[in-house]
C-alpha cells in the first residue's frame, strides 16, 4: 500500500535505507553477519507473476496503473554491504541499500526476513562452537525449527558459523553441506532387543558405527553391547550417543569402560536441549565428549528467538543532493544514525581494536590518530593512535538490481568467520557477560545527528 | 540412513506412531492443534526428484536397490488425527501414524517440524485474543520470521488462532487470509513535514485512513496532525497507531484528544514489541485499545520458540499382532504411553471436563462412571460420573497415502477453535498459572504401561 502511495503522490524519490540492530542477540559480545548471498540471489529475480497481480487485484486497493508497474518491476538499487560472515556489532550499517521509496519499502520486509534469521544462528553457532573449544557442533534441528525455509536457512546459517554437519538432507542437497545421521531410538524398540538392533544396524554401516545407548539402560545394556558389537566387528572407531541422563556424569562413565576395553579411539556425541550455557559447563568441567547434537536452541536462538535488526531511512534525494535524515525517539539508543555511511574497523597485526562508523565521503586514513565517539552517549570518547591498519567494511554488492561479483561459497564464508574470530580478543568471545567492544562515531557523524536533534 | 538399514535389514515392519508433547508452551493451560491440512497435503504429493536420487548416490551411502525404492516412494500410510483447531493437552496423540517402519522415520522431520511450529503459534495468537477481551489481534510478523515458511506458516497459524488479519501480502494470497498495511516511518520522513506526508496519504487512501504518530512527537505533532487531516477530510472513522512510548499513558490521552475533537469514532492501534502479558496488563488496566499489531513474539512465540512436541513408536507388528512398546526414561514424565490409543473427552452441556487416553479397543461408552488415572502419578486418580457426552478425538484423515476427507477451510478451523475455547473453563485460560486441565489414561492403559515398565 505505502508503495502505490510513493507511486501516485510522486515521492518515489530516490533514497537510502540501512539494516542495522541495536543490541547482540545472546546477551553476546558480537554476531555473524549472515544470509547475504540468499538476499542477493532473490532480490536479482524478484517479480511478480501473473497469478501475484490477479490477487492484488482482487483486493480491490490497488490501480491499474500501480498493478502495471508491478508487473515490470525488477529490483534496480545499489547495495553495499558487509562481506558475508563479517563480525558485526550494534548500530553499524550490515547493509545499506541505494533505491527509490517504493522498492525500499516493497523489499523491507524480505531483507529483514533473511538478514535477521540467518545472523542469529549463525551467531548462535559461533558462541557453541567457541564454548566447545574444539569440539564439534552437529545441527540436528529439522523438528524444531521453524518451517522448511526456517529449517534449511538455519543449516546453511550453523554450517556458516561453524557447525561441522547437519542432520537435515535436503539442506545438504542444497547448500553443498555436510550431512550426518544417527540411529534413531525407533530402530532398536523395533527389534525384539538392543543387542540385535545393533548388531543389524553395523551390518549395514560397518563403517559409521555410532551406537544411541540410552533407548533401555544407558550403563547396563547399551553400553556394554555397544563395546560387544564393536569387538565382535573388530572395530576400534566405534561411536557412543548419549541422548538423555545426565552427560557429565554419563560421559565420564562411558568413557572409563571404552577405554578399559581398549576402545580408545571411539567418541562420544552427547544430544539433549543443549546450548552454548551448557556445554561451557561441560567442557570447564573436562567432560569427554567430542561431538554435540544440538536442536532447538540452534535453529530457532532458543529463548532469543529474534535478532530485531531494524531497516530505517538514512537519507532522500532532495533536487540534485542527498539529505541526511534520522528518526527520532525519546531513548537515545534508538536515535538512529542518519546519513550515507561506512564503516570501518580500526586494527593492528594482531587484533580489531575498535569500529568506527562515518559519513562515506569523509577521507579516512592511516596516517593520524582518530577520536572515537559513543554512538548515543555524548561524553564518552577515546583517542585511537596505535593501529596498523584501517580497513572499510561495507563494499558494493549489487548494481543496479545485478550481483557485482561472483557469490562466495559456503566454505569460504564459513572460514572467513573463523579467520575473523582469531581476531576478536577473547574477552569479547566470553559466553557470559562479554567485555563490550567499541564501536563508534566520528566527529562529523556526531556533529550532524547533533544538528539533527536540535533542528527537529 | 535408518531407511536403508530398515528394507536392507528386512525390519521394514508394520509400526505405529504417535506425536505428543509433554509440556504446555508458554506456561499455559491449552494448546491449539494445527498445521494438520499442510502436513496431509505435502504427504499426499510427497516423492523423490531424480536430483535428490542424484544427490542421495553421490553421497556414496546408499546401494542402488535402496536408491529405486526411493525412485517409486510415496507415502503410503494411515493417519489418524485430531481435528486441526483441536484444544489438545500434554500426553495426548495429536496424530497417529500407521505405515513401515522405514516411512514412518522418513517422515518424522516432516511431521515435526509442521505440527510443532504451527501448534505453537495457533496457541501463542489465541493466548493473545484471549488477553485483549475483543481487542484485535493482527499479525505484522513477517521481518522478524524465521524463514519465508516461518513467515508463511505463522500467518497461517494466527489466522486460526484468532489473528484477524496479517501484513504478509504472500500469506494473504495464498492462505486467503484478509491482509492490512499501515503507514511507514519512511513514508512520513520522506516528506518535508508531518503533515503533508499525513495528506498525501489521505489522498491515496482517503477511506482506510491510519496514521502513523511517533515519527516526531506523538502529542505535540503526531496526533495534533491526524485531527487535522482527519477534520480536512470530514473523516470521522480514522486510526492511529502508537509505535514506541509508554502504550498506557499515550493510548489514555490520543483517546481523550480525539474525543475532544469530535472523533469518537477513531480507533487506536498500538505494536512495538508486545506479548499476552503486556496485552493481559493493558487491558486489565482498561487501556482504550482497539487493535494490538503483534510481531517477534506472535511469529517466533518469543522466548518459548519450540513446541517440543516428539514422535515416540508405540507399537509393532510381530506376525499377525500389533505389541505395544514403549520407550523407557529413568524420569517418569518422559516415560511415553504404549499400544494404539485413542482419546476421548468427557463434556456436559456446557464444558469439557476430563481427557481419557485409552487403548483404541477399549469400548468407551457414555453409561457408566469411570475411574481417571493420572498418566505418570500412580497414586492420582478421580472418578466421573457427571457428563452427557463422551467423544473421541481422533479420526481417520489418511488412509494409504490418500487424504480421506476433503480439507476444512481455514475459516472453518478457526470457527472450530472459538467454540472449542469457549467450552472451556476460564481458569484454564488464565493467561499466568492457569488451573491444569485434567489429562487421565484408562485402567487398561495404566495396566499395559506398568506391565511394561516391570517387564522390561
Amino acid at each position: 500500500m505505502m508503495m502505490q502511495a510513493c507511486i501516485r503522490e510522486k515521492m518515489n524519490i530516490p533514497v537510502v535505507f540501512d539494516m542495522f540492530y541495536r543490541k547482540q542477540p545472546f546477551g553476546g559480545g558480537y554476531a555473524i553477519f549472515a544470509g547475504l548471498s540468499e538476499l542477493l540471489q532473490i532480490l536479482s529475480q524478484f517479480s511478480f507473476s501473473k497469478d501475484d497481480i490477479q490477487y492484488l487485484r482482487q483486493l480491490g486497493n490497488f490501480e491499474e496503473s500501480f498493478l502495471n508497474y508491478l508487473q515490470e518491476y525488477h529490483f534496480s538499487g545499489d547495495i553495499w554491504a558487509l562481506t558475508e560472515g563479517s563480525l558485526c556489532f550494534p548500530s553499524e550499517p550490515l547493509i545499506r541499500i541505494h533505491t527509490t521509496l517504493a522498492e525500499a519499502q516493497l523489499i523491507e520486509g524480505l531483507v529483514l526476513n533473511i538478514l535477521n534469521f540467518q545472523t542469529l544462528i549463525a551467531t548462535k553457532t559461533a558462541r557453541m562452537v567457541y564454548a566447545a573449544e574444539g569440539g564439534k557442533i552437529i545441527e540436528f534441528g529439522l523438528r524444531r525449527a521453524q518451517g522448511f525455509s526456517g529449517a534449511l536457512w538455519a543449516s546453511r546459517a550453523a554450517y556458516i558459523g561453524g557447525a561441522m554437519a547437519t542432520s537435515n538432507v535436503l539442506a545438504g542437497k542444497i547448500y553443498n553441506i555436510p550431512v550426518t545421521g544417527t540411529m534413531a531410538h525407533s530402530w532398536i524398540m523395533a527389534f525384539p532387543n538392543e543387542q540385535k538392533a545393533f548388531q543389524h544396524y553395523a551390518n549395514v554401516y560397518p563403517h559409521s558405527l555410532t551406537f544411541l545407548i540410552d533407548t533401555y539402560d544407558t550403563l547396563q545394556s547399551g553400553l556394554p553391547h555397544s563395546i560387544q558389537v564393536a569387538k565382535k566387528m573388530r572395530k576400534q572407531k566405534i561411536g557412543i550417543r548419549l541422548d538423555s541422563g545426565d552427560i557429565e556424569y554419563l560421559s565420564r562413565e562411558v568413557r572409563q569402560q571404552l577405554n578399559a576395553a581398549g576402545l580408545h579411539s571411539a567418541t562420544i556425541t552427547v544430544s539433549n536441549e543443549l546450548n552454548e550455557v551448557i556445554i561451557h559447563q561441560l567442557v570447564q568441567s573436562h567432560c569427554p565428549i567430542d561431538y554435540w547434537g544440538v536442536g532447538t536452541n540452534l535453529v530457532t536462538g532458543g529463548d532469543s528467538s529474534s535478532l530485531g535488526g531494524v531497516y530505517k531511512m538514512v537519507a532522500k534525494k532532495i533536487n540534485t543532493i542527498f539529505v541526511p535524515t534520522m528518526k527520532i525517539s525519546d531513548n537515545p539508543d534508538k536515535v538512529s544514525n542518519p546519513g550515507i555511511k561506512q564503516v570501518y574497523r580500526f586494527e593492528d597485526a594482531q587484533q580489531f581494536l575498535a569500529d568506527y562508523i562515518a559519513l562515506h565521503d569523509e577521507s579516512i586514513t592511516p596516517d593520524h590518530s582518530y577520536t572515537l565517539y559513543h554512538p548515543s552517549g555524548d561524553y564518552r570518547q577515546f583517542s585511537i593512535s596505535k593501529y596498523t591498519h584501517i580497513i572499510p567494511l561495507l563494499s558494493k554488492v549489487m548494481q543496479r538490481g545485478e550481483i557485482c561479483e561472483p557469490l562466495p561459497s559456503l566454505v569460504n564464508i564459513r572460514e572467513y568467520v573463523q579467520q575473523q574470530l582469531t581476531k576478536l580478543d577473547s574477552t569479547h568471545k566470553r559466553i557470559i557477560n562479554p567485555h563490550i567492544y567499541k564501536v563508534s562515531i566520528s566527529e562529523k557523524l556526531r556533529y550532524l545527528k547533533r544538528s539533527l536533534l536540535y533542528h527537529s
